[in-house]
Formats: C-alpha cells, structure tokens, sequence
C-alpha cells in the first residue's frame, strides 16, 4: 500500500526517500539506422513526483514505426536525446503524492505515444498508463496499443459491417494482420487475407486460419480467385498495408460503395484509384492514423470501450500476441536488425526483454 | 386546360382525339462514334395514355456522358433502337387521363435519365418531370439535372463547408466548373480553379472570375503559388475532373482531413493516393456521380430542396447557363463533331434547338 503512505508522509522530498533506481535505456541522439545510432545506456531514474509513477518495463517491442522514427523517416519527431519505443508493459514500483489510479505492484501499460519505453525502467505521468486485468498475458498488454487497436478502429469506424460480411486485407500476416482476423472472427466476420508467396505458405496458411481468417490467399491466387462469386459476399471494407499493385487488387474485389482502408504502404508504392472505381463504383479511399486517433480521443469513452472491448477478448484467449522472440536487452542490436529484415513465415514481432534487467 | 377536358373524356381511346404528332429523333442502334451511327428519323408520337405526358422538346444538350453512351463506354448501357440525350426543356402539349401535375402549355424538364431528350417530341410519365418556374429561362433549365446538380450535390454532400472555406477544382472552366464558382460565390465560399495554359487564357480567367471564381491558375501556375499561405484557407474540398497529374496537385493543397471528389477523368489517367496523404494528412479520396445519386434519392425531400435552390439562384441571376451555342436539329451532326472536339476557352456546351422542327 506504497500510495497510500505517500499520501501520509505529504511533503516529504524525493532525497529523503532513496528510492531512486538505475535503468538501462535504449537512446539515441540523431537520426540514423537504429542498429548504428541506439546506444545501451545506464541512468539514475529519480523518485516519482506528484501524478508520476515509477515503473520496472518488463517487455517492449520494436514496431515498425519505431524503427522509422529513429530513421527520421516518420512524422513524430522525437527530441534528442530520446528514448526508443512507444509500447510496454510493466510493473509499478512506487508512486508520486498525487497519484490515485495505480499503485506499487498493478501492471499497466503506457497509453500515450513517444514516452520512451526501451527501458528497464521509466517514469510515467498517472494519465498516460492503464492498468491491466489480472489475466491479460504481459506480452499480449505489452502489444496491444499500436496493432490490435489499429484493426479494432479499422474494423468499427470505416464501414458498418454486420454478422456475415467479409473483410479483405494485404499484408495479412502483419501484426495487425493477425489481430484484424482474429477480430473478424469474434465478431462472425469473414476475413480474407493475402500475402505473398513462400517457401511456407502452406504453414501460414494454416496459421493465420486457426487465427481465425476464412481464407488466405497470395496476390497470384486472388488474382483468379472466385471465391467472392462462390462461397463469401464482395467485401465492404479493404484494408492496405501494401500499396501499389496490390491495393489495386484488393480495390477491384471491393463491393460497391466500399472503402479501402490504407494504414501501411510496404511496397513504397501509392494506392491508385480508378476513375470507374470512385465514380461507378463508389468506393472510398480513406487513410488510418493510430497514433493521430489516440491524440483526437485520448479520454474519450470510446478509447475506454475499445480497451475493455480487447482485454476481455485477451482474457477469452480470442486475441493472442503476435508471433514474437522475447529478446534480452543484451541483444538488442540484433532484435533491431531483424526488426527491419523480417524472416520466416510471419512478420514476426521482436519484443525486448527487460525483466532481468 | 386541356387536361381538364382530357378528364371529362374520360374512356375515349387515343385514336378517337387525333392528336398524334411527327417527331425528329436522333436515334442510333449500335455503339460508334456517334457521328458515324446517330441518324435523324422521323416518327410519329401517339398520344398520351395514362400518366404519360407530350411535349414539344425545345432544347436538349449534348453532355459527354451522352456521348460516351452512344461510344458504349459509359455504364448505363440504353435498350436499342435508342434515342440520344439525356436533358432538356420543352412545353407541354397534351396530357393522359391521370397525369394532375401539370397542365398544357406549363415548361417541364425530365427529371430521369436514359428518357431520350433529343426528340422535337416526346412522351414521358409524370413522375419523370418537373415544371419549371416562369422566371428560369428555358436554356438554364434545360441544362440544370447533370451540370449545376452535380456541382450543388459536391458542395453539399462530402465535407461540412463553413463561409471563408476554400475549394479547388481542376477542369474549372467546364460546364460543371462554372457552376462550382457561381455555387460558391453564392455560399460565401472561395473558389480557386485550376486549367489548362491557353491562348487566350486571361479572357477565361475573366469570364470565371466574373461569374465567381475567387482565382483562376493555371496547371503550372499552381505549382508555385502560395496563395493558401497568403490569402485563403487551405481547400477542404477539391473537385476532380482531370485525373493523373492534376489531380496529385490539388491533393498536395488539400487541407488535413481534407477530401478530393473525383467526378470525371479527362486525362484517362487515375487518381493516385500518396500513402502519406492517406495515413498522416488523413485524406479521404471519393467519387462522385450524379446518375446513381438521382437514383437513390429520386423521391426525396433533398432533391426537392436542390431544384428549388437552383431555380431561385437561376431566377436571381446568380447562375447562369454555361458558355453554349443552339445548333439547329440539321446539323446536328456538326454538333455531335464540336462537343466531341471541344474550341475555343471553354468547353463550349452544343444545345440541339428543336423549337423549329
């Protein structure tokens, strides 16, 4: 009962009470590629004050988003120096006089972006963390702010889909990939998904299915797939991840007055929008922002709705993590490295470790 | 009142009035360059039965939807033998039995498409027309369902537009574009047009600013502009008629949130969609088309609203017909060549004048 003592010592200074800790942190101060400019540093961190809380990060992953961050090659721009990531979960270990949410002990996840979360250690103010239920998984809380609340906005504020509507999507064994199946599934959507040919693909097919997709497909399959003709209806909502030929793809299978989502542009390549499919057709072509949502509604009842929504289907065991590798903190040059170099079947989710540090 | 005593008749069959007349039509039955297959016939119009109404067409214009129709590269495919057009004007000349909207000698335009307006007469149902009001001249009546509806419909329909907004639109000295800047200039709203480098390019600038426009450039004038930095608002609204190139460079001045309407694509090149401009700028590219819009709000209390609108502008002078020449019946196949070749400043709209045939 840490907070509630505080509350009692009133205005007793930080010195007095030692709690002071030395974390290992992720930093960078310019812009570059991560494996060059991310230094492993040791800091004190100082006792919380006020609506602060101290928290020892167990894990945090490395999102694509972070990677172009550090690359300077994304619209948030970090102040230097700056620490790396924007997701975790961890515990709390003390609190400011002024905290009344959390207190020592509650494992909470930071809900703001660009607080710096590649660390063992770190400060948050009381409104930028959420405490998680007791049985959420920390890797599942851990990943649970960038990708499965980027396919729940995508699945709720574009299109209303009933029970029994399909979902296309690209890149479909992305992270949000994986949490956009796994959604339709809870919500008796069908969801189809492509993904390019490999080596595997009869494995990730098989994956993505248990998941929950109706059916993946890879962009030469779609291509002469009837599957829309036989067996699903024409889907309202096309989420693109991809770009270029391929949304062109997912556009041409859109039913009328459908909207292709566009939240990721892999191939570098613009979407194309026929003059047939915004005038004959009707189809839109909207864009989704999840760090921009999140600013737009940071208190709002519907974000609350939204994670309450995914903790519950977390704890039914109907939303798992991402494929991931736990990675020591030791080893992060090498988790940054395959961040950027995916390999096998899944873009597999590098998370780091920072529970023994 | 001659659709009074056509009630008093009462079962008398149409053969017993003698009323029958000698259309001209200009009819084709196969797809082709309308030059080529549309062909002037003579016909002769029974009366009217039931609902249906007799007119003596006045005017009727060639739009190019009418002629990528007849080309067969339009989506509404007619039933051949059919007859071209799809706007007109024309003064009522007889009534069926039901009809009690309007009256002999009232001025009507046909509110549906694929009705056939280029015919010196035609019958049509009453649900299919509307009387226009004494003080709307005939040639802005005859060309108000395509061009300014479509224009009063993007004004209205895609983002909530406040007085001091901006909108941008390319192809601004179209028939839809002079309908735009005069809609705006009506709303209070700034209207900036894009075209084409020209000849006698400061005599266009004039005539669109005259009617409304708050600045003409021209596509390469745009480039470097900086009046969204020194005079107006950036655009919430563009309106896209061109496509390709053109349509990337009023997407660069779109204002965040901002949405690009595609309504046409002269250049038959498509709407390309940066994945920024989707992701971090959040905007939303649609189309437009007023066919299916008719369509699905043919009976509505909206619709209803948008003519009356329209008349009171046209009848305060503060919309006016597009730049038009009437070409008698005759030569209509001089007609049919011109609208295809567009000369002089504008995209001179070609009116077929039946009012002697």
């Amino acid at each position: 009962m840490l907070s509630q003592s505080i509350k009692c010592i009133g205005n007793l200074t930080n010195k007095a009470r030692h709690m002071s800790v030395v974390a290992s942190k992720l930093k960078y101060d310019k812009y570059g590629e991560p494996v060059d400019v991310v230094k492993l540093c040791k800091e004190e961190v100082s006792d919380p004050v006020n609506n602060e809380v101290l928290v020892k990060i167990l894990v945090s992953p490395i999102n694509p988003a972070d990677i172009n961050t550090i690359q300077g090659k994304y619209p948030v721009k970090p102040k230097f120096p700056a620490v790396g990531g924007n997701e975790g979960a961890g515990e709390v270990i003390s609190v400011g006089p002024k905290v009344t949410k959390v207190k020592k002990g509650d494992i909470i996840i930071p809900v703001a972006t660009g607080l710096g979360t590649w660390a063992s250690y770190a400060k948050f103010t009381e409104e930028n963390i959420l405490k998680i239920p007791g049985n959420v998984g920390i890797v599942e809380a851990a990943t649970i702010t960038v990708n499965p609340c980027t396919a729940y906005r995508m699945l709720k504020d574009f299109v209303p889909l009933a029970e029994g509507d399909t979902v296309i999507q690209n890149g479909a064994n992305s992270a949000v990939g994986q949490a956009v199946h796994q959604l339709c599934k809870a919500m008796n959507i069908n969801s189809v998904g492509i993904v390019r040919d490999r080596a595997d693909i009869e494995d990730l097919r098989k994956h993505l299915c248990c998941l929950g997709a109706t059916a993946i497909l890879t962009e030469e399959e779609i291509r002469t797939s009837t599957i829309f003709k036989d067996r699903l209806k024409k889907p309202k909502l096309a989420l693109n991840c991809v770009g270029g030929k391929s949304a062109t793809e997912l556009t041409r299978h859109i039913d009328s007055k459908g909207t292709l989502v566009t939240y990721g542009g892999m191939s570098r390549e613009p979407v194309t929008a026929s003059t047939a499919a915004l005038i004959f057709k009707d189809i839109s072509f909207k864009g989704f922002w999840m760090t921009r949502w999140t600013k737009e509604n940071f208190n709002t009842e519907e974000r609350a709705t939204m994670f309450k929504d995914l903790f519950n289907l977390i704890s039914e065991g109907k939303l798992k993590a991402p494929i991931h590798e736990l990675v020591p903190i030791e080893n992060y040059k090498d988790a940054l490295d395959s961040a950027l170099n995916f390999k096998g079947f899944t873009g597999k989710k590098y998370i780091l470790d920072f529970s023994k540090s």
